[in-house]
Formats: structure tokens, sequence, C-alpha cells
């Protein structure tokens, strides 16, 4: 390995990562990796100076923006007072985590149980919901993402599921997409009452007394910020309260801030059975996850062994930044701030470049939770093809946005702590990029 | 919630537990954790001030010692630089990390894909050695402990499986074990052979063009510290080369010092195909874990996409850990403290132990890596009854000293950087409490 050649630390930073780093969800040959060197708010650099607008979040998780000096001082702290204790262990900084985020959930949720993550916060949900019900099913939908490990890749509907089915007990359904339906419907209304029906009759013909939960994303993310249309959510939970299923809402990507709510099934009438959180929990600063218990699931294994568990469970760094994120989040408004800028700057703005671009198929979301489907014919709606994708993550990027792409859509998925001029700034990046694109296309 | 009683912030982390924390491999009505509240090498301490001599290494991770301070303060720098960061990206702490695992792997290993723990490496070692091989299925052994998600629960062999056994592709064998030989063994070299001709046969049976990978621990941990004897791993090896299947060894307890080795199988005269680990990869100062991917795998995926992930793979506060802890781990000689302890303190200490007592039916072990098996009977070999253990455990937590203990077992798996005093004071407590326990039992 070459030492770094002063002025260019990216270059060995670089040389470093392809020699020796292997990537998520990649052929390693062709990458060609940015280098992150820093950051702060919705801003990050490389080693050389260059700025970026983020407004990926990295991968939507960046909830509170970069380097938020309140949790970087609490991880520094509690680093100095201990960094890691097994989980049989009571510590305060543990105790004080889990008693914030049961006070942001529903009425009837008092336990949590941290995971490293979102995959096995699902991982374990699952497991609880089969435990507690004796059976086996789990039923989730083709379009989502629900993390890596076992049980959660098989849960999850994408690509990535398939060349990873070893886990049994699963089935997928659709979900509501208006814009795509699966169901012939042409009004959100019967988008909504279709799906309802579609899961209605995979969970008769499954048979109900064979399904231990169902499995959402509260608002499905990386499948295209799918924003639940009205009376769905409360429709599978009157599906699932009949048959004695679990509802597990997996808020990795959804909850803490993201829809501009604590909770993204905050703006439902609807309660879940088990909560999965991740991400925006505090914002990756420290791997953690986890799944809040709501209390019948909770009591039955008061005196009964439940069978899982890992080494960094309630990890003390980890803990120590949810606290700072959660009271920071509180403090300042930070919630609100994505409710606020989702309404009046992000919704209006990408609406306003929906009707101008051909391009732009639909805009849709809330908060600081956007996609923009990209289609090569309005009327067809038709995905454009992958290389189109490619070019306007190349655009926005020279222009100095970091774009979140998934499939042939771009998501716009700022940190909650966006201000007005940041997103009016990036809707000018947007709107120039798919002009340039569009002309590139003619 | 209570506000802390001053003088009482014990009993109000314990309260705050009990309130709002769900706890691994439990039943949660009876729990009735100790309180941690700091540490400093192989002591840690509760907010009164009462202090125990660890010689559980918490969940036998923290090899470094308790707040070592270059690790603490790579963390703190790191969190003032950057916490987070997408895996997509290429960061320099994550180059720094994955190069000194390298460095310390055999020849032909040049590439390292990072996760969140030791579950989520065996999950991503047995897809990529599914993935390489075109073949569906797994063989480990039922002394075995693999982490708690879809596949690495259902790899593991003990109790913990059971409830759990959700994934397909799965096969289970006995390992060599002499003290309980599965195989009517009298030698260690009987035993050696016999395991391998057992292992042989399941593999002829199941089909060797079906088995992608044996998965084992080098030496395995929470099962009972169970050195391989002598030419077994180079008999499996010579196996799975034989049928072309990859061998994944388990390093996620063993490797980084534990055995008074860099990686356990350094002993031995074997080279795996992919290496997992974790814990003492950082001593579990920010969750972490990985695989190391000998260089014909880690090609197979240079045009072909890998089909696994995770958002925090490649964390910069972990990398940072990692980093400073192989430094500071080398530049200390702490790997070779662990092997000089074990050959010339814990290793006669605990032999004059089994000697003394009737109540130990064998100490075995290398490094800061021993096992005391408890029997009621030296001769039948029948492991004492769960309470005799628990009382074992108080008898030693009254002491002064945290032990680790699983099933008939005391582990005595202090920090790599236990002293020869330290050592001789807990040698000194194992035989107080061992002493009084069989006046009780008498």
């Amino acid at each position: 390995m070459t030492e770094p050649v002063p002025g260019d630390l990216d270059g060995h930073t670089v040389e470093l990562d392809r020699a020796h780093v292997f990537h998520s969800w990649s052929a390693q040959a062709a990458l060609s990796p940015m280098v992150v060197a820093g950051g702060l708010g919705c801003r990050v650099w490389n080693h050389a100076g260059r700025e970026w607008l983020d407004f990926s979040s990295q991968l939507v998780n960046v909830n509170i923006g970069h380097q938020h000096p309140r949790i970087v001082a609490a991880i520094q702290e509690q680093a100095a007072l201990l960094t890691t204790i097994s989980p049989p262990t009571a510590n305060l900084a543990r105790g004080e985590a889990a008693r914030r985020i049961v006070d942001l959930a529903p009425d009837g949720f008092t336990k949590v149980f941290f995971t490293n993550g979102g995959a096995d916060a699902n991982e374990n949900a699952i497991r609880m919901a089969r435990q507690f019900t004796g059976r086996d099913k789990v039923v989730s939908t083709y379009r989502s993402y629900h993390g890596n490990t076992g049980a959660a890749v098989v849960a999850t509907g994408d690509w990535r599921r398939v060349p990873n089915e070893y886990a049994r007990g699963h089935v997928h359904v659709f979900g509501p997409y208006l814009y795509r339906s699966e169901f012939w419907a042409t009004t959100p209304e019967e988008e909504s009452e279709r799906a309802l029906r579609h899961l209605t009759r995979v969970v008769e013909s499954e048979g109900p007394a064979s399904v231990a939960a169902i499995l959402l994303e509260t608002v499905p993310g990386t499948a295209g910020v799918l924003m639940p249309p009205p009376g769905y959510l409360e429709g599978v939970r009157a599906l699932a309260d009949k048959h004695g299923i679990m509802l597990i809402l997996d808020e990795v990507m959804a909850g803490f801030g993201r829809t501009g709510q604590w909770f993204a099934f905050d703006a439902y009438d609807v309660v879940p059975d088990l909560i999965t959180f991740a991400k925006g929990v505090n914002s990756g600063y420290v791997p953690v996850g986890g799944v809040v218990i709501s209390d019948p699931i909770a009591a039955h294994f008061d005196d009964i062994v439940f069978p899982g568990g890992l080494t960094y469970s309630g990890h003390p760094l980890a803990m120590a930044s949810i606290v700072a994120s959660i009271d920071a989040m509180a403090d300042e408004g930070i919630v609100d701030n994505a409710a606020r800028i989702g309404r009046d700057v992000l919704g209006p703005g990408l609406a306003e470049l929906a009707e101008k671009h051909d391009l732009v198929g639909e805009a849709r979301g809330a908060g600081v939770f956007w996609a923009l489907e990209l289609v090569s014919d309005p009327e067809s709606r038709e995905p454009v093809a992958p290389a189109v994708v490619g070019r306007a993550k190349a655009l926005l990027l020279e222009r100095g946005l970091l774009p979140f792409v998934a499939d042939n859509r771009i998501h716009v998925v700022p940190p909650c702590v966006v201000t007005d001029d940041e997103a009016g700034t990036a809707l000018a990046i947007y709107d120039d990029a798919l002009t340039l694109l569009t002309k590139e296309l003619s």
C-alpha cells in the first residue's frame, strides 16, 4: 500500500478502499466511491474541501444532520465513562434511552429490546410475534425492504430477497401504490379498498390461524416512498385484530422525524403490536436498532425465556447517542421542522417540478421523505432506463447535491434539520439537472 | 418513573431497567441485573463504588480491558470528525481498519466486509459461500453458537436454535470433545480421527456436491472452550478441499487475542476460506463485526453483485476503534500477554484447582480462554445441577469476581491484559468458592 500523497488524501482513501473494503449490494470491480471526510448539518465534504448538499441523509438515516454537537458530545462523554457492557447488566444510559423511546410510543408500550440495526430489529420482532402467537407465517409486501439477515431479507420483497430465500414461513402480497396500481384502481380510496381486499384474500387463503404477523413499513421507503392511502393501515389493523395476527410496523426508515412525525404511524389511526426502529433514532451515529414491544407481548415473556439476544444489545455508546438525539430533536423542534419543510417548501416545490418536467411522472411524500418518479412517457408511466437515473445522479453530484436514487426514482430525503435556503437551493439544482437531462434525452 | 435518590443511583438504574429494558435470552420477570457504571482494565464497578474483577470480559468480548485510553481517545476523535457515513462512500478510517485486519490474516486474504456484529458476519459468510459454490447446505456442530439472526441461529447447535428453526439448508454434526466423547474415544488422537470420520460420513451422506460450507468456531466458545484435538482442523480442511466446500472459521469469540494468538487458527496448520470476527476486534467498544474474504471468493464478486449489505457497514466510529485497538494490542504486546498468562499462570493454576476439587472434572483452554467443568461425580462426569452453578456464581460475585457461567461450567475468560496479580487473586477466589461450594454440597 502506498503512503498518502500530501494533497491527495482523497486518492489515498479511494486506493485503500478499493484494495481492502468489500462493499454492500455491489459488483466490486467497477466501484468508484466518493470520499466523505467530514460533514456538518446538511453538508458533507471530501479531504480536498469539495462540498455537497446531502439530500440522501446517507442511507436516509442522518435525520438530525451530520455532526450535531450534542450527540457528538454525548458519545464522547459516554466513551470516557463506559464504552461497552454486557446485556445482562443494568446501565443508566440504557434505561434512559429505553424510557425516552417508550415515552414517544403510544400508550401500552413500556419495554424496548435493543439490537444493532434495523435487520435484527425485524428478526426479533418476527421472533416475538411467532413466539407470542405460536404461529409461523409472516405476510409482507413485494415492495419492501426489511434488512439483510435470514428472516428480514426473506420478508423483504425487492430483488434483494431473491438470491437469499433460505427462510421459511414468508408470504408476499402487493401493497397500495396508486401510481402503478396492481388492482386496476383509479382513486386513492379505491386503491386502499382493493389492496385491503387483496391482503384479506391472501390471509384467508393462507389460513388466518397460521399467520403470526403482518409486517409493513409504515411508509415503504426504498421501494418508493409509498404513502399509505386513506384507510389502508386502519384496515390492516382491523384484519389483524379479527384473526389474532400481530401487526409489526417497520419504522426503521420512516420513523423519528422523517415524515414530520416521531413515528410515521402517528399520522394514521393505527397502533401496531410491535414497532421496529433504527436509523433516525440516533441518526446512525452509533449502530443501533430495536423493537418497542406492546405490553401483552412483553408480558408473555415474563416467565417464558425469550429466545433471542446479542452481545451489543443496549450498547452504552448507542444508548447515550439515543438519549442526546431524542432530547435534541425535541428541544430544537426538529420533527416539526421536517413537517413544515415538507408542507411549505419541498411539497409545493416538487409538485412544481413534476408539473414542469414530463420526465417526472409523480412527486409524493411528506416531511423530508419524498420521491420523484422518472418516466420516459407520462402517459404509459414507463420507468426511465437505469442509465438515465445514473446520468441524473451524475448531473446532481456535479452541481453539488448528493442524491439518493433507487430504481427509476430520485428520493428527496435531506436531514430533518434542512433549512428553507438549503431546500430552495436543492430544488433549483433538481430543476436544472432535469432540464439538462430532458435536453440530452431529446 | 421516580427521580434518582441521591446516593442510590444503582437502585434508580435497576428500576429504570426493570421498567423499560427487555433482556436477551431471558424470562423477564425474575431478572435482577447487577449495575455496571464504569470500568478500567480488568475491573468494573457500580455507582456506589463496589468493584468486581471482571473474569467474564462481559460476553467474552472486552479483550483489551475496559476503557483502554487509546481506544477511548480514538472514538472521541472520530466522533468529532465524522460519526457516520454510508457504505457506498470511501472513508479513510474504513480503509485503515480493513488494511490492519488483512495484515493479520494469512496470505491470500485482501478484502474485508464489515457488519454490525458476529451474527451478521456469519450470515454474510454463509451467503458468500452459497453464492460462490452455487450450493445450499451448511454443516455446523451441535455444540456451537453463531448468532441470533435467521441463518446464524439455525447454524447454531445449542438450545437457542430450537425455537428458531425457520432457515433451511442446515445440517448438524458432533464435533470433537474428548471429555464427553460422542465417539467412544479415549485419547485426543482417537477423538480427532473419529470426529473426522463422523463429519466425513455426514458430508458423504448429505451429498458433498450439495454442501456449500462447513462452519466451525475454531475453538467452540460458549459451548465449553472445546480445544480442537491434534489434526482435527487440518482434517476438516482436507475434506473441504476434496469436495470444493468452503471452510468458514468463526473467530468471533476465539479471535483477536483470546487464545493467545491473533486468530485462534494460527495455532493450527489450517487456512479457512472465510473468517468471521466481532468482539475482540475492537473489544466491543463500538458494535462491529465482519468477514475476511479469501481472494477467489472476493474475485467472484468483481463482476457479480454481492447480494448482502447493511446501513452501518464500515461505520466510522467502529473503524476508528478497530484501528486503535489493533495498534494498541500490537504495541503493548497484549496478545503475547494472553499467551503467557495462559501458559504460566492460568493453565497451571486451573489444573491445580481441578486436581484439588472433585467438583472440577476438567480444566481446559489456552491463553485467557478456559473452562472448568463442574461435575457431581468425577467418575460418571455427571454435570452439576443448574442450582449449583447459580450458587457458584453467587459465591464468586460475593468475593468480588464477576464470572462467566454456561451450563455446568465456569469459563475463566478475563481480558487479555490481565496481570499476574489479578490472575493470582482470581485463582484464590475460585479456590475459596469451590471449597465452600463443596462443603455446602456435602
